[in-house]
């Protein structure tokens, strides 16, 4: 019996959006479900590892500014970088949580389609109506969103998942686990495939 | 006419190290002639991007402690972690820089072997001696080396040299420019094989 892919991103995280992209094809073509995990790299990366933000770090900064376009392209994803880079995340994985909560089997399509709305239409995932539209696409009934995801319950679930995510080893985002191997990045999308298919870390051939 | 692909790494790097061992074969099969290029991780991530050194960094030294043998095995790298990981880079990079001035031609299997002798017989490149006998198999006269990379000249142009790498944008290791194309990780050779094959971001065939 396969084992689902844990999936952890950021919605913030550009390349976190790349992966989402690729992910359904993958895990369907060998047979696999997702656990779409959302974290925050403001917790993982700037709060316990005492980093920067990406875009902030000399030299990496300018780095991935040229890199996440070439890499979409290289992929096949669109990409649109007009729109707010530095979104707040947190209505995002508040609202998340509140789809795990009453729409379990829509988490997958409610977390590509705000990705897309972020990364590929640039709309700002900041902003409530945002989400609330993506939702209503989907047929959600939002009434009472807005006030479910600003209880102290919900928060403190979110910030008990990050914990947990953080437990396990995840730091950066996209990070996928699967068969207890963890994979940290969207230019590694090759290995978790080469996992996929051998279930091993045989050599490539040359 | 094809140009060169600079290759920059740190001697302390293991992920520069298992990088080194494909770029002969990868250069080759695609015509172009490799620079090699020691930097110093120390003056980058460290002194200029602020950041820690990789294996103390929170959840990211858990993730390659793991992750560097098993990228090696996928990539058919023979490596052996039971040296010392934190070896002192100083006198390995300022006999680099004293080949190139004095033996231009053997600088590739210099830092080949000097990162073989260091990452797959586990030896300590912080020692002198491992770097001269290295030399010596490579019948390199090193009469003079032990007071030649002391003289203040010789430290100054490898200091000028980091300083030069930082202005293209390097900051880890290993990095691969080519046509102005930066690539960083050993995780990438994929991307640099697909520009060296296409010139180009296509995207992959899926």
């Amino acid at each position: 019996m396969k084992t689902d892919i844990d999936f952890y991103f950021d919605f913030i995280s550009p390349y976190g959006y790349i992966a989402a992209m690729k992910m359904d094809a993958l895990a369907a073509q060998h047979a696999r479900n997702i656990n779409w995990k959302p974290f925050l790299l403001g917790i993982t990366v700037l709060k316990t590892m005492g980093l920067k933000p990406l875009m902030e770090t000399p030299l990496k900064g300018d780095y991935c500014r040229h890199d996440i376009p070439r890499l979409a392209k290289l992929l096949g994803v669109p990409i649109n970088l007009n729109g707010n880079l530095n979104p707040n995340p947190l209505p995002a994985i508040r609202s998340a949580h509140w789809v795990k909560q009453h729409y379990p089997e829509m988490i997958g399509s409610f977390c590509r389609q705000l990705m897309i709305a972020q990364w590929q239409l640039a709309q700002d995932i900041s902003d409530i109506k945002v989400i609330e539209a993506v939702l209503q696409d989907l047929k959600i009934n939002i009434d009472n969103l807005a006030t479910d995801i600003q209880t102290n319950g919900l928060k403190k679930q979110v910030v008990a998942e990050v914990d947990r995510a953080m437990k396990v080893g995840v730091f950066g985002s996209p990070t996928f686990v699967v068969d207890q191997e963890m994979i940290w990045g969207a230019d590694r999308l090759w290995m978790l495939e080469h996992w996929l298919t051998h279930g091993s870390w045989s050599p490539l051939s040359q």
